[in-house]
């Protein structure tokens, strides 16, 4: 099974605009959409959808914490099941937008700091399989997390995912920051490639850690985006 | 076909608590339950699909304006497009609770505002077309309006409402008021009755004018709302 | 100086009504008015504002973390200066409506969860410092817990605080719950006369922890609040 | 007394960005803040009133209809009263701002929607009154509208202001869409100075209606805002 790109998109909201959605598209396999908790509204949805359908690209939900001011990125304490009912609320109304167009809902992806503390919290792992029991589809995750334990010992498969415009800790851990930095779209790349080929990731002091790559994660909301997707696709495009 | 009873419900939100919803279902036949734009959140829309299904309660989409600091019984100007976004997105969103708890969709019943402008805006009557096109279910509407016109040319049968718990005007059209007063269960009932029997309204003049009911709402935010249910449960139990 | 009793206010949003404010300003001496973040809204803050005034109640600003669906009692990550933006926002917005009404500002107490932050985190004691600086008021508190150190050592006065509604822990630390529950008004009273007389508290498991008591609170979503503040103004009258 | 230039700004939310605020300071006197209704938070309200006071930019609240996901560029029933109370809530929380950089509020501008509505519901242009009574500050308006006989007869000053990047229609009414397009800066400053000298603005139709002009203004999510300030800025100068 070959390598994909997935990519958050639909972040737009109301008349501010963050991402080129459209720009991307050509480079990705797999979409993210927003759901109106940390980004997105009704319109942006409804685009999105119809945006990545034309472009053939599989579209997933992308949930988050009910924080738009915050885009997400902000942790809080939630239990599981009022974490589950946020989920299915936002899996909902994008269904709502894919049934609208005829497209089936491919994968949930958690947004920003609910992904990492479903890595982190087993509840909030265990809110994410609630959600993913209703519709039926498989979760995007990191390896040595909480998602590899939790999501498939609850018969959900995780999608391994490789971040491509994101740095790590020595331990394998994520640097997630509220605002992302323009990334070298070749040295991003060879990143990737490493992660698929050689089962390794390099931290940000230059050590390995292990780690396992299905999907590669690239944000919209990265400055140069659409380069590094271009980047990462070609290099794709050498292991088929 | 019998004369129903349906209620909006689901109509708290956060710790804030607004209507009996448990004090009314044993009266009712059809819950009309807020997604989150007028009222509710995720939380409290999984407990009322859950307390409908536990009293065989039909489930319906109550979908408002986006207006939750003024209940959606503020007009706003919304094109034809948007509207069918938001709808489709709060509709989604319920579905989403639905399907977790097995239930189906049974209608739309567009909210307060909203409600009075299908009534009378033809692009506001499209555009909750569209979205039972996508939901294919019928719409709950009022007699002599757009309801009546646009609904059933595009296809959706409206089911005919008569309002058990508001005034009417000598022109057979609704008083909605922000905060609803309570009202004398035995009148409503009275008035109920002859709105089936004998297709007639009765104004606040005392005048007459011509209505159709094939369901009769009761509003849960109206003060003595489950004694007004029981009265007219009561007097629809006799026409069987 | 005598003990006040202070309480918790405008914490209606919209339609939604919680707490009998009416029933209770007769028996307190100072507001803490809701801001609009996890409850209140402008409709409800002016009110509020002329109710106190009407009754000769001081008001202070009750801030809160942005969370309306949650009241305020979820906590969050968020940084100083994010928080220090977000609470003279809300207490600019309240000093609005004093303005209008010609009530000076009281005090700021936090609200909820980003009270117990301020007890925990040393970060978020200083935003509500850097708030104070600005509004040049005292800031209510709790003996034992940062809000001691920080709030003096940063030249604002700490009004000292006893719960007359709440249960504390063996170690003096309060237990907030996201539902208050209904309390012996006689046993708080006599909790609250302890507090004041012998400087101790009564925690769960039936033992003393040290306190001191300048001013009480009662929380007005607390369900017999009143017959609680009656009991407590009561024994403070018996103290003058 | 010169001309002004006033603009928009702030305009930003959360993670999302709308205008080249730091581009447009250098060319402008005023700054119509705002205040977290149609856009704005309190970060970027902060640093807002720090980037106007570091360019000696005068400070005004642009207050809006409560609307976010529509940026306050949709139409609203909505009462005198609760107008005004959401007019001192925004205000007020500013005013926290301009107190906390120790700046003086300068002016009120209503935005969007609610300045067209301002100018022909009288109960609306009250609504703006009974704020600036509190706040004690010009109100910006135009010519021709309910805003240059209601404010000055309620004892408020009004600010005439002329539209540097909108069109006009034949009867002096401004064309507001939702989304600003880019305009000729030459030909926009050709305009404002006609509108200064001779008293008159042009139309879409080539037709010229009377006017008034005491300032510009100009909209920092145009999309070349800084382009047009900076020609508009350039005639002005060659007044004094």
């Amino acid at each position: 099974m070959p390598v994909t790109i997935n990519c958050d998109m639909g972040e737009s909201f109301g008349l501010w605009r963050i991402g080129d959605d459209a720009g991307l598209m050509p480079f990705i396999d797999i979409a993210n959409v927003a759901c109106g908790f940390h980004a997105s509204d009704f319109n942006h949805m409804r685009i999105t959808v119809q945006l990545a359908k034309a472009h053939g690209v599989r579209v997933g939900a992308h949930p988050s914490l009910p924080d738009l001011q915050g885009f997400g990125r902000r942790e809080m304490k939630i239990g599981r099941e009022e974490m589950a009912n946020a989920l299915i609320y936002q899996i909902g109304a994008l269904a709502g937008f894919l049934r609208a167009e005829g497209v089936e809902l491919n994968h949930i992806k958690p947004h920003g700091s609910l992904f990492g503390m479903a890595a982190r919290q087993e509840e909030i792992a265990h809110a994410i399989c609630d959600a993913a029991d209703i519709f039926q589809v498989p979760v995007l995750g990191m390896t040595g997390t909480l998602h590899e334990t939790v999501y498939p010992a609850r018969g959900h498969r995780m999608i391994a995912e490789f971040y491509g415009d994101l740095d790590y800790r020595p331990d394998g851990s994520l640097i997630v920051t509220r605002e992302h930095d323009a990334k070298d779209p070749d040295e991003m790349a060879k990143r990737c490639l490493r992660a698929i080929t050689e089962g390794k990731g390099i931290a940000t002091d230059g050590s390995f850690f292990p780690t396992r790559c299905e999907t590669i994660c690239i944000h919209s909301d990265t400055p140069n985006a659409v380069d590094i997707a271009r980047a990462v696709r070609a290099v794709l495009q050498t292991l088929v």
